[in-house]
């Protein structure tokens, strides 16, 4: 029989782990990239203003904007200042924001859509 | 005459632009990775803890540690946050400290050095 048969049939017989929704592991904790953004990504939707007028103003490109706002890019402390000027805030109200959006997703029991109307 | 001691001779003429102290730009403000890696050094000076000993925990090469609390280096989530564990902090500590030395230093007349006694 050949090889590759031989772990075909192996894999047939795989049955899948079961694992129910409270088994999951818990989310990952945020991180700083995922906070930043949820941040910036408020200031700027309270202020009424679309990602293109914030990122010219910033010079940074909308795509990358979106993606930091997202959490899905790194933003280097140049960039995140610019970011925080053009929505007229200053660093130390960006990480009191952050630190506060950490605090309440830890608090247990509160769910997480809460955040949304803080 | 040769020109390169025409601009010899130049440059002995040249009288330094007086700047009086009060008369320089005022400090730029810090970035983010300037008041983060303040926050670690100083967590990590407080627990008595090498350079090479949080390093090593935190899966980071001593060199870069060191760069990233002097704020030459730029520091992704993933690292900030094996430094951050290996300091037995959370994130949100982290934020708020830079946050509150962010705020210290924006006083007014409030001397850098009062940061070290806080």
């Amino acid at each position: 029989m050949p090889y590759s048969r031989d772990v075909s049939e192996q894999a047939d017989n795989v049955i899948p782990f079961p694992t129910a929704p409270e088994e999951r592991a818990p989310e990952p904790e945020p991180r700083l990239r995922d906070v930043l953004g949820d941040v910036l990504r408020d200031e700027r939707q309270s202020q009424d203003r679309t990602l293109a007028e914030v990122a010219d103003e910033a010079a940074v490109s909308l795509p990358y904007l979106s993606e930091i706002e997202r959490g899905r890019k790194e933003v280097s402390s140049d960039v995140l200042d610019a970011i925080v000027r053009s929505l007229e805030l200053d660093l130390a109200e960006v990480l009191e924001r952050a630190a506060d959006r950490l605090r309440s997703s830890e608090a247990p029991g509160m769910p997480r859509m809460s955040l949304l109307a803080a």
